[in-house]
């Protein structure tokens, strides 16, 4: 059976669908360090939206399983080959097919990756705003299936906020469009956002329609801050909010990852930071403000940090600016330096936000695990990181990333700020919606995937298998 | 049987059930001029979430259908009486439940009035930003329930970007709870963002988690001016956005409305305005700025309206401000006066304002009526205004609206921006949606409420009787 699916395949997209080894053995990763236990069937390459309405009427017809993929860089497992799945690589498919200016929208393919569609918005003074930490290797398809958040998203909003309509391969092959492109319009329910954030498990997103913004003016300027404790560095944010002051990025970075950095980076790379001489326990933030107002807000964000025991560095100049920023997005890097890594998601109201990196600090002590852990402050979303050796996350990991995940919810919060659930997370989720909900859910799914094909065992268990 | 279930909701309900005819009379109407056939079974006023479960369990053990009811504002008829219905009227649950600052958000009862949440946060330099044309009077769960947009949504977003979280009572009587207390989460499908507009059809909301957003700081400033036409009008709108100004308000109205409101406040009103000494034809224009480049941006807002030929005026008086803005708030006031207003809703993108101002006055020749109408400009939401005489809507005027609503959708719009399809709607719903989507869409609604009780008629057309 599985045979004739792929000579199906071949005879009717030919040369688009690809069966070497490497390209089967790429798609069982994406970033989270996790790796399906088989090779898909095949991979799928199409170049258009009717290629993907071929595949999708073949597996349909087949009962065959499909995983929708873009450039591979989620971090649950959301788009990595389950067993006896085509793995539809959407990748190919990166045109930007209208950028219209007075409509300040785009229309883009699913593979265009959002640093490419910035970088070519440069000229008009416009931009997309959804800024996931992957922006110049993450797709736009993928943004939209995950629903990504970033760095901006509290002044900015997530990615949600700038999708208008899209267009979508449903399990069968039917192509739909949802939305419109207009800012407002209230037809129907609202499936454009359900779609958004939904995993590659209702559709195939093959077009986006999506809102662009103009550039903020002014700015940006950098405060970067070295705090006593992360508690004082987490109050030091809360009251930057309560302040009313909404700078475009507030991170905030914990002992641990400002070791980790300091050891990758080497100590030169600090000189002139309020990083340099930083004694042990010391906690780090970086803000940047734009708009007509940032050097303003710029000055009363410092006074804040101040007031809350900061020693700070105030920047106008643009590399200065990204140099300070720089030390935060080293983050990653020095990590993953150091071994396997699993980059966690929870996010809490910011009031929490110190309660709980305390209750990450006592969750590592228990387990015995440092636990890095960077936070985007300003909407109390933090990225815990755990470092292991290849292979399978280990036991005690999972065990200590449970009891974060519970402390989040406790608190009001949730196990995936933006990441996504993916397969990683799936175990979680019916304890965070409840059991009314998640039977909701479930029948979201069936409407959309009656015989359940589209990206299987993501976000829900994987059902037995049809008979 | 329907005596039994009034007899029921009284047992369990007591003096929540009001069977009076004044109470009976007023659900049958809200404030889009049309005016239900029957009066309904019962009405019940519950004044808590329990009673709300209490209710829709009878209901749902009766098939008893079940209109949910706010503040009665709307202009779709979405909520009003339906033939042997409940009408649950949740207006009396306005109890603000919490108000977090650190946290930038409230916790409402559904009947909580839009202007008496913001009133209560005035102190505090938070705000709740969605802001209908109805704000004094409508309610946030009336808000949600049609996904309100307002003046000031291509700035501060629709409802929908200031909804966390709801608690929903289902149509069998169960409570769920969707969203968080977090601006980021991506755990499961967005229902939070899908029953954010839903219009009653599935779920009774019965609590919302708000964002709060800082209260701007700077302006207002506001910017008033005359054109020769529409079109011009229209069209330095259009350059304001063009030009990457982004005024909190952005209001157009045609030469008809401007008549309509001269005729209404009187000539002395304009003294002092653009509109004072206005030759027939000439359209009119208020902006307003906000933030802290108020006062720069409402120069350079001023600036394209005069390239634009418009005749401007700019003060950043408050008490001014508001004296320019009155002359777009009487538009309503000085239609109804007239007799019976059908308030339309076309939304089109922003670059075709022009074309559809163009289209709505061809259409109002071509049947003979005057369509006065308003825009709020910088989202391209039209509102054309039909006064017709007492009862029923004349045939001719739908058949206006018709030709109004294919043109928006052919431009790439939406029949509906902000009002929601209700019962006047729905039988455009299918022709904007096409087939599929609205086969998901009848799949999602059968998702939430098997058995057709809530809200039945509204968004798709009433199903026949179950047996």
């Amino acid at each position: 059976m599985s045979n004739e699916v792929v000579q199906q395949l071949i005879a009717e997209l030919g040369s688009a669908v690809v069966l070497d080894e490497a390209a089967l053995e790429a798609s069982r990763e994406d970033r989270s360090g996790h790796r399906a236990a088989e090779r898909p069937l095949a991979v799928v390459r199409p170049g258009s939206i009717a290629e993907v309405q071929t595949t999708m009427r073949i597996a349909h017809a087949s009962r065959t399983p499909v995983v929708p993929r873009g450039a591979g860089t989620g971090l649950a497992g959301g788009a990595i080959a389950s067993p006896g799945a085509i793995v539809l690589d959407v990748s190919g498919m990166d045109r930007i097919l209208e950028i219209d200016e007075d409509d300040e929208l785009a229309v883009v393919e699913p593979g265009v990756l959002n640093g490419a569609l910035n970088a070519r918005l440069a000229q008009s003074g416009l931009w997309f705003a959804p800024d996931p930490a992957s922006r110049e290797i993450s797709s736009i398809g993928g943004n939209i299936a995950t629903n990504a958040g970033g760095l901006l998203c509290a002044k900015y909003g997530v990615t949600r906020e700038a999708v208008l309509g899209l267009a979508v391969v449903l399990a069968d092959g039917r192509l739909i469009r949802t939305g419109r492109r207009t800012v407002k319009g209230v037809t129907g329910y609202d499936l454009t956002a359900l779609l958004t954030g939904s995993e590659g498990t209702l559709g195939i997103i093959v077009e986006a329609t999506v809102r662009l913004r103009p550039i903020p003016l002014g700015g940006p300027v950098t405060i970067a801050a070295a705090f006593p404790d992360v508690e004082a560095a987490a109050a030091a944010c809360t009251a930057v909010t309560a302040a009313k002051l909404r700078p475009a990025i507030l991170e905030l970075l914990d002992s641990g990852s400002i070791a980790r950095i300091a050891e990758h980076l080497g100590e030169a790379a600090l000189v002139g930071t309020p990083l340099a001489g930083l004694a042990p326990g010391e906690a780090f933030v970086v803000a940047q403000c734009d708009d007509a107002g940032a050097e303003a807000d710029a000055v009363a964000v410092a006074a804040v940090f101040e007031a809350a025991g900061g020693r700070t560095r105030r920047s106008g100049d643009v590399a200065e600016g990204e140099r300070l920023l720089g030390i935060r997005r080293a983050m990653h890097p020095a990590m993953a330096a150091r071994g396997e890594v699993l980059i966690e998601d929870v996010a809490v109201p910011r009031s929490k936000l110190a309660e709980m990196f305390r209750a990450i600090e006592a969750i590592g002590a228990r387990h015995g695990v440092e636990i890095p852990t960077i936070a985007h402050a300003a909407d109390g979303n933090l990225h815990p990181n755990f470092v292991y050796e290849g292979g399978e996350v280990p036991a005690h990991l999972w065990a200590a990333a449970d009891e974060m995940f519970r402390t989040a919810v406790r608190l009001g919060g949730t196990l995936t700020g933006e990441h996504g659930v993916g397969i990683l997370k799936r175990r979680w989720l019916a304890d965070e919606l409840g059991p009314d909900v998640f039977e909701l859910q479930q029948g979201v799914k069936r409407l959309f995937d009656p015989l359940g094909i589209l990206n299987p065992g993501v976000m829900f268990e994987p059902a037995p298998p049809a008979r």
